[in-house]
């Protein structure tokens, strides 16, 4: 009450006159509350539910009319390389005029060619050609991003795609969540060494950026092309020794049983998994690790191989499903529309979908206490949309309906 | 100079240090001057190149400094059914939910009930619920779109459609092509009777609408769901009766040979075209029958016969690409979007892209002297865009670079 009487509002705000998809767990489906109202007290969610069971006492501050929208949390993109300089179109443009890889890579294409551009930008730079991107995001309700680094692989660009990563969270009214990604391919200087670039993620990359807090998590890319589940387990090794959680991109080309591995690590999420099997399936299950759906590079690079979708779902897994907006595969900046190629390319339901970019990509990244549901007690981060129903935000294709987007209460 | 001597200017506007992609034909490419200029009076283009061979002339007047941006010629979306009323989510959100179709029909699904929806819609109704749509276009630097009725399916209501049509370009800066494509399904009234309401067409709603100039085009939907070649040989023949050029929704499921029958009349374009065989692309070569590529539909109802893109582009056949916007098997209002689909479903070119949502979009809209290039003499539609190459308005997804939009000059 001291704080009442020095704040009258108590930096209360309702929204009322709202139809709420609280995404809650252990609600049916979305979780709807029809005739709903939301109020928020400090930037946290004091209420959801019903209208006519609101206590009076939550409307004494700024009332905002809903007019009959929909609130859903604030969209969560939890699996993106955000951070990068420069773009691949001309790769695009060459593939589709007919050119092999190997035609591509010789043209300086491919992978390495956004590592030399990371290393010549500056941290400004980065933020700078990573802020449309962001604002992309933004522009459709999205309140959390997460952001990989991965195109360093030294210590100080890793440093400097994180450091550009956590100024992006200074520069908009957004959460951000960095992720080391230095095991995601191996540098030019390596000179094909796969097993030294591992010790210098493990002994350098790693602690250095732990020891100026600038990741949350640590990731890596299992794969032929990149690295193998041993190589992956000494990066966890590490990562668990300096007390950050993992996620993996796994099983996206070939069943190295990334699966496993990632619930073996009890990994917060294992990413892609276009080639898991029942038994990765059932692991992730019994682990607890979220299945992270990434359709925008399964369309992109023309994947025909899709993730065991109604298994995950036999199974229990819980899915999220996320932009991995990059410059090689995937160069989507629209969750919405991610939805709508979970949905379409994957038969991911309506509900799935909409938990997949609130609930469970929370989960994804360890913040389901803070985010992704309407529940009293989390941040009130909020996207309040001019539509009829929810499925309207899977079904269409390249429609922004975000009427208002709330981050932390404002 | 009259003109010149009544307003100082005469009307000019320069926009200066601009790359331009003028995709002018016989030009290789996309028709690229590097270091442009374009000008316009009085809302024509009266230079488009070399911005150091311009006559001075040109620089009398407003001048803008691009600097360095793309200008292409504004976008045209070349096939769209934008005016409709409500939306199909419900329908889209059963189907993932494993519903079959007649399930979705017995729950009052299909195009009946997008039939329904508009009769009950007033004019200004429909000029509302698409006005959102409309902007989604414009936005993203559209500046002609067709629309079509076809979901009237009788003359009070197909002249409703027309007239929302032909509203929504005194709304909006963007030049509106209007066609009747009341030959599009059968109404319920219709009892089943398919060759009395394709009487109805060609004696009532044909003429009707021609009566008060409301269409510029008539196109049909000639499948096996909907009418057969004979019967829209009919609606054909009412049309070239009343001076209307022809277009055709040809061989999207099945090959009932469309593209030769919209050949033979020699259609502006015809438009799907997943199961046109070499006999129906070879017609349509000699006739200049333009090559409408929609693939929007295709992604969403996860067709897998692609259209024969390598077979028109061997056989010269010039190919429009448009989103197909409608509530039921395309609910896509992204012009760039589309592009991407194209390239990466289909294998279009970059190349092929762009001159599908511009000249070509023109041509298929018997438009071209008008618009879809940048050439003096034609309608100053420009597209100003943040890129470094345009390739960059194909690879993208879900992002839009442009950065202004001029239409007949402003
Ligand atoms: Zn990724
Ligand atoms: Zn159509």
């Amino acid at each position: 009450m001291a704080v009442e009487s020095k704040n009258p509002a108590g930096g209360l705000r309702l929204w009322r006159n709202a139809r709420l998809a609280t995404m809650a767990e252990n609600s049916a489906g979305l979780g709807i509350v029809e005739q709903g109202a939301l109020a928020a007290r400090d930037g946290r969610i004091v209420y959801a539910g019903s209208q006519s069971e609101m206590p009076s006492a939550f409307a004494q501050g700024e009332i905002i009319d809903c007019e009959g929208r929909w609130i859903t949390p604030g969209l969560i993109d939890c699996h993106t390389h955000l951070v990068h300089a420069g773009n691949r179109a001309n790769e695009f443009e060459m593939r589709l005029a007919g050119a092999t890889y190997e035609e591509v890579a010789r043209a300086g294409g491919g992978i390495v060619s956004s590592v030399r551009s990371l290393r010549a930008a500056s941290e400004g730079d980065l933020v700078a050609q990573t802020l449309p991107r962001l604002n992309a995001l933004i522009a459709e309700g999205v309140t959390t991003v997460e952001i990989k680094s991965g195109y360093g692989l030294d210590l100080d660009n890793e440093k400097k795609s994180l450091r550009a990563a956590r100024q992006l969270g200074n520069e908009r009214p957004v959460t951000v969540r960095t992720t080391c990604l230095a095991a995601h391919a191996l540098p030019p200087e390596a000179k094909g060494d796969k097993d030294a670039f591992i010790d210098l993620v493990a002994k350098t990359i790693l602690p250095g950026v732990a020891a100026e807090g600038l990741a949350d998590a640590v990731d890596g890319f299992c794969e032929g092309i990149a690295f193998s589940p041993e190589q992956m387990s000494r990066v966890f090794d590490k990562a668990k020794a300096l007390g950050l959680p993992v996620k993996l991109h796994a099983d996206q080309l070939s069943n190295l049983h990334g699966a496993e591995l990632a619930a073996r690590y009890h990994a917060l999420s294992a990413d892609h998994l276009e080639y898991t099997d029942e038994a990765g399936a059932m692991a992730m299950a019994k682990a607890g690790t979220v299945a992270t759906i990434l359709p925008g590079a399964y369309y992109f690079i023309r994947e025909t191989k899709k993730p065991p979708i109604a298994l995950f779902r036999q199974l229990g897994v819980k899915m999220a499903v996320a932009t991995d907006n990059n410059p090689g595969t995937s160069p989507l900046t629209s969750l919405l529309l991610t939805m709508n190629m979970a949905a379409t390319l994957f038969g991911m339901t309506v509900d799935e979908c909409l938990a997949g970019v609130t609930r469970e990509a929370a989960r994804a990244l360890g913040l389901l206490e803070e985010t992704g549901t309407l529940v009293s007690g989390k941040s009130a981060d909020l996207a309040i949309w001019d539509i009829e129903r929810p499925a309207e935000l899977v079904y269409r294709m390249g429609f922004n309906p975000l009427h208002a987007r709330i981050w932390r209460g404002q």
